[in-house]
């Protein structure tokens, strides 16, 4: 009988299927609490959120601005990947003391290195304001005037939320506007780093391993939380450390402040947005290739472009992970699948009819979309924009219509400002016009403005930019232009348009050309978005009905937790991807150059430890923003830190695929096992509790 | 109870370790017979074995030329690899029938395509000569003189065999000469090809794949031997094909000829011709990207070149292999610990007292080779030798040398011949030098020859060549000489040595010296041959005694059999390579462009069909010489056809690693698959015994 009961225990080991849904809080009491149960959480939901309070352990999690990251000491010791405090290293690094090279430990509270400009948030309530919201637009608004009161009415809620002290407040809108939640959060800004581990560790792999398995990046930073009273912060929950880790099989949450993701899109509007990867694959590799070939053999020229060259790698690598996840996902088929069916269940519910049209409306804007497609593609590149998508083109072209729109803007009512160029945030524009001279090197902008040029003047008829056609001596331009000294530039930005006009600069002249291009570009976007905020609400109202159950939104840099097992996934035919790497495996990948580059030290320690866990797989539904997401067991206990995705499911932002769907997370017991064998770090692994 | 018997079946059914051993027919009956049922083994062992006939299920493994092959019907029907049988679709290619393209079925016998080159043999007889060889050799023989008079001996016996009909004989020596084993073949010459895929099948994943796993290769060729009579010829043995085929953990025998290992040598020696791989990785890539840039851009030139191209770039491949497996699979630290425990052994054991002598003796003559390691590396180059070495150096050398070594042969008296140049086998050197013109090409060959000179000129001092050193003006060497005319040539290939004297031609006179250098090299290595064969046999009288079992010699191109179970392995941590590749994993590599380029026929057929089993890895002990390896079941059933080793494994010449051991075939399922849902070759089935 007993061995009955082991077999039927080894089928029960046998892992679950994995499951899509980045949770918001409150869906979490949603959820069948026994379904959670058999997945493997011990702890009852209540204890993840608290329905009437309002708060639970999720709230644990931390937002270190763009990353997450995990309380996991009573005294406000958090976890977060080395990458997310690679920016404290920076500021205390010095030739003297190369803290980024070597790492850092601080084994007493007053050697702890404070952040002067690292800020994080702790969740503290959560409103739903969607009434609120729409009552906000007026009878009869077009989508213009509707995204404006949508728009207005979240930063009167933001600017109430915030008059209490310390507080950092936003309204989120879920699928376009489903629901509108008042995100309360605590907002501390004394953040002091307690540990790094070497570069090498912390980066080990680079941009090599970079979306890859197998991998071994110990992409972990330890900090310290203090209030404004100067003490460590005391939170409500933290993650006490798991010093057994996860195992093959085990249940694992990741929770955090996961990024943008598209699922909600309709088929028609995934297809539309399918062609931003062709485009970026294509024009990014030329863009790099022109970079590379005109910085090469000049050290300040490569040094210069450096940055750039990065971020256009990087989002190109994405581009391709993006195309043949699709591919190999059938993304668009199954989506357009799944919206048939949605289709077909509204046609029969009365409730849900006003979903065809809105259907079709999307598609109809979708389409509207495709035709200035390109021409919106290429304008983007130098909308100076605080996302992520702008930045990329010509410095000479951002330049100029930065310094044309902060003219026009200043000339303008606060309320038809631009919302960048608002009194409010113009100020971060003017810095990042200085900023950026660093990565300006001009041989490299004008390779890149002479081929922005051609594929403008390639764009079909009747999506001509009169501005960029006028352009055909690319050398003169720079030439008989002040705007590129970065000096005279930061003049230019505090002058009039009349005054700038009065230069009579060739550059700024066409900066005052393209800004009129621009402002028209960002008004029909908020005219989409206003259509977006009527539109997607009643199809995903109907696609909710449909599912019978929740439906996790999307992502939107709000709270989340996705529910997941640790296990390994078939890459390709022939080949498993294994759940676990080891410290033996990192040393194998040791090549004495970057990025397999080892400390001795290390090196040294590993011997005879080398089935020390590194990294893990398992396949919890992340996004970017996931960086630093506290991994936890059924118990609550930390486990991992998540870091990255794997290549094949870099396209999980349109849709989720359970067998590749896998997120990386660096083991806690390589942290572990760092603090005891390389830095004995006895302090604070009793401040962490273990021995 | 019955529960309990399926746990114990379950741990059972775990895979067996890997075993080490090119066993020879007779060695299978020395194992122990219950260990071998254990593996898998359902036959006796002596079916697969007759010790008193002299003959059993082994002799149905036949010997291409190369490679190795299998009977698969009573009717002559063998299998081998489409690579092995790639000559006979050559001899019968032409533009309006593609077979190459297309592949070949012969639907009857009459349309068979007899091939006018192609032999195979089959194993009829093994006599152990031991005594005999040794006999030969004079009471205080030199070394050299041991060597010339083993080799007369050998020829003898082999003479004396081949005076039956149809026998084709060799005396092979077992590790050096422990034993002398007088190999009788019956040898065929009316091969018919029967079957091949489309060479895009044949060939699938080319050089982009070759040694790699996952592999989706179709490497399989049927064909027919006939007897002198014009009729199919009938085995006693032949492998029913099996329609199972294998699955995970499965025992399975790969049968065949493999060519050449390193595993007897001691660890000295092996350190000596480590540097081969060292050498070669370096000096093929130079020789590789000379070759590639001096023909670039000229079509006859990228022609003329490519064959040398691509034997250097796979030597080169082979040698990082190499170099990769004596370090991941320690291999000379584990030869050493080896060595030292049968040192200790013979030290104990008064009758191996002998062989510390001879391991003292094998490791002075390493060291006296490794003084003249780059000299000697480098003049073989251009020792136009009938095994892999040759051939590789610039071939104005080879021509010089070819042409006076032919000169100094017919000069002198039959005996003193070097062997090459004996009556019997000029022929065949005056051959290659008139087919070799198609792979010159001036300019590649200059940059070659530029290269030879500048590594002969920084030899170490005391290894210099007077005669590359003289070199100074190539362009006016190459202007100044009549021997790269291919016309030219063949009239110098029959002169004197007094007329190609009197031609006054510098690049012939150059060839005499060289001659001299290699004549010396030639005898020098004689010496050490001779050497070898008197103190090999006794260091491993003492490895075999201490091992007290038997051990398999290396590989000498004679029948052997491994016994191996179906697995994956681990190539590095977080990856794990599983054992079969699938028709789905074939068409997900399809990219329409060479080396991935199914034909639309299958890849219409393979729709429904993805699971069917591809290629599979099992730890048979393999090595170069295994090609079209039949590899057959515990019943003695055909379960695939052996073709190629993993990446990891190419070390495996030197030391078998049981982790990394690993052999691919193609799956025989792939084989049925493609005759019944691509070919509908319903007679071949028929024949074959399967529906």
């Amino acid at each position: 009988m007993k061995t009955f009961v082991t077999i039927i225990a080894l089928l029960a080991a046998l892992p679950l299927h994995a499951v899509e849904g980045k949770w918001t809080p409150q869906q979490v009491l949603q959820l069948d609490a026994a379904w959670l149960k058999k997945q493997g959480l011990q702890l009852p939901p209540s204890r993840l959120w608290d329905g009437d309070r309002g708060t639970g352990l999720l709230a644990a999690t931390i937002n270190t601005g763009g990353c997450s990251g995990g309380f996991i000491s009573a005294e406000g010791l958090f976890i977060t990947n080395h990458h997310c405090l690679f920016g404290v290293l920076q500021e205390h690094a010095t030739p003297e003391n190369d803290i980024i090279t070597n790492g850092f430990l601080a084994r007493t509270k007053e050697t702890e290195l404070r952040s002067r400009t690292l800020r994080i948030t702790i969740p503290h309530r959560f409103t739903d304001v969607t009434k609120e919201v729409l009552a906000a637009v007026p009878n009869g608004a077009s989508d213009a005037e509707r995204h404006r009161a949508i728009a207005r009415k979240q930063e009167e809620l933001v600017a109430a939320c915030e008059k209490q002290a310390a507080r950092r407040c936003l309204v989120a809108a879920h699928d376009g506007g489903v629901q509108y939640v008042l995100q309360e959060t605590i907002e501390l800004s004394d953040i002091r780093l307690v540990y790094a581990p070497p570069r090498a560790v912390g980066e080990y792999g680079g941009e090599v391993d970079n979306w890859m398995w197998p991998r071994h990046t110990g992409d972990f930073a330890i900090g310290r939380v203090y209030g404004a009273d100067g003490k460590p912060y005391h939170p409500e929950f933290f993650f006490p450390i798991s010093t057994a880790g996860a195992k093959k099989d085990d249940f694992v949450m990741v929770l955090g402040y996961p990024g943008i993701t598209y699922r909600s899109l309709t088929a028609n509007e995934m297809a539309e947005r399918h062609l931003y990867f062709t485009r970026r694959a294509t024009l990014y590799r030329e863009w790099i290739d022109l970079l590379e070939a005109n910085a090469r053999g000049n050290a300040a020229a490569e040094i210069a472009v450096a940055d750039n060259v990065k971020t256009l790698a990087n989002r190109q690598k994405n581009a391709e992970g993006q195309l043949a996840g699709f591919k190999r996902g059938d993304i668009l088929g199954k989506r357009r699948a799944a919206d048939d069916a949605v289709l077909a269940f509204a046609k029969k519910n009365e409730a849900h009819r006003g979903a065809l049209a809105a259907y079709d409306e999307l598609a109809a804007m979708a389409k509207e979309q495709s035709t200035s497609f390109d021409r919106d593609f290429l304008l983007t590149h130098i909308n100076v924009l605080p996302a992520s998508l702008g930045q990329m083109g010509p410095k000479s072209l951002i330049f100029a219509a930065t310094i044309a729109r902060a003219a026009n803007a200043r000339a303008a009512a606060e309320n038809e400002r631009e919302p960048l160029f608002a009194a409010r945030t113009i100020g971060r524009v003017r810095e990042r016009m200085e900023r950026e001279q660093k990565n300006y090197y001009e041989p490299a902008d004008k390779a890149l403005l002479a081929s922005f040029v051609k594929h403008a003047k390639e764009l079909p008829e009747g999506q001509h930019i009169a501005a960029l056609d006028s352009i055909t001596n690319i050398d003169q331009l720079y030439a008989s232009t002040k705007l590129l000294d970065v000096n005279e530039r930061m003049k230019m930005f505090d002058e009039t348009a009349e005054q700038l006009h009065a230069r009579h600069d060739p550059l700024v002249e066409l900066g005052f050309a393209l800004a009129g291009e621009l402002r028209a570009l960002n008004e029909k976007r908020d005219r989409w978005d206003g259509a977006i905020s009527r539109l997607r609400p009643e199809w995903r109202r109907a696609v909710i009905a449909h599912a019978g159950k929740p439906v996790a939104p999307d992502a939107n840099s709000t709270l989340r937790v996705s529910f997941a097992h640790v296990q390994g996934y078939e890459p390709r035919d022939g080949v498993f991807y294994t759940p676990f790497t080891t410290l033996g495996g990192a040393v194998d990948k040791h090549t004495n150059e970057e990025p397999f580059d080892m400390p001795d030290a290390l090196l040294a320690a590993a011997k005879g430890h080398e089935e020390t866990p590194l990294d893990f797989l398992a396949d919890a539904d992340t996004t970017g923003g996931n960086s630093g997401s506290p991994v936890v067991n059924g118990k609550g206990e930390l486990v991992g830190v998540n870091f990255d995705r794997v290549w094949e499911n870099v396209a999980n932002d349109f849709g989720y695929m359970p067998d590749v769907n896998r997120n990386i997370s660096v083991d806690v017991r390589y942290l572990l096992w760092m603090l005891r064998n390389v830095d004995h770090a006895t302090e604070l692994l009793k401040e962490l509790g273990t021995k």
